[in-house]
């Protein structure tokens, strides 16, 4: 397993600073944010160190990601959210601050502003098509 | 494959509505969104109907989690990206709006409003240990 000895989520993962842990299996480890979005905020991550989205192997990403949808399914029965937000934040412009791969997994609860006070990042409105076509061009797979 | 004949996204998988598509395998079809969050703003989804992260097969959810890795990294390299965000909405009270599982995959550009004007959607401050706790007791797998 590959470990970063300076990571501070490879230091969870080895136990060498404390987390509140709420699942784990082979690959992945999940705990509690201590600067939680809403009630029930948690991480899961891989327990091998991997940087970012860019970095992480592709079955460490699809453990990852089946490990928030078992703990997000917990908040909605368990803890009783109304709905769930999954986000990653790969680099520093995309508000990524602990450099070890980690997938937020937020509760939500409605009309409950003190368990959750929420926005959406963006303001949904209608794009320039131009752009977009402009932006597909360039996102499409090079051979 | 299932397919329900009035979803908006299963109508884009079968060509019945327009879109514009950057990626596509077996399991997965990406395509710009029409109200995009920044610049290169697109929308990974199964090409199996499901109505939502708690819906989606394992095996669905990885696939578009692989395929949201490869289009952000085009993202970065193509599209001269500073950073990437993946988000998921699952349930309206988590904004999800169009009922048909999609990841969101936001390039991020630094100090470029006119491409990219996301705010972070909470404040990251210190939460209370006891509620954190309390919160983590009910999100552990019940046997
Ligand atoms: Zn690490
Ligand atoms: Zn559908």
């Amino acid at each position: 397993m590959v470990q970063d000895p300076d990571c501070l989520f490879c230091r969870i993962v080895r136990g060498e600073l404390p987390s509140t842990r709420i699942d784990e299996d082979d690959r992945t480890l999940t705990f509690m944010d201590i600067n939680p979005a809403s009630d029930g905020h948690s991480l899961v991550i891989p327990k091998a160190h991997a940087r970012d989205l860019h970095d992480i192997t592709p079955e460490d990403l699809a453990a990852c990601s089946v490990t928030a949808q078992r703990v997000a399914a917990r908040a909605v029965k368990q803890l009783g959210a109304d709905g769930v937000n999954l986000l990653n934040c790969a680099g520093a412009d995309a508000w990524q601050t602990v450099f070890h791969f980690h997938l937020h997994v937020v509760p939500r609860f409605r009309d409950s502003p003190d368990r959750d006070s929420l926005r959406l990042p963006w303001t949904s409105t209608p794009g320039d098509p131009a752009r977009i076509t402009a932006a597909a061009e360039l996102l499409r797979a090079t051979t």
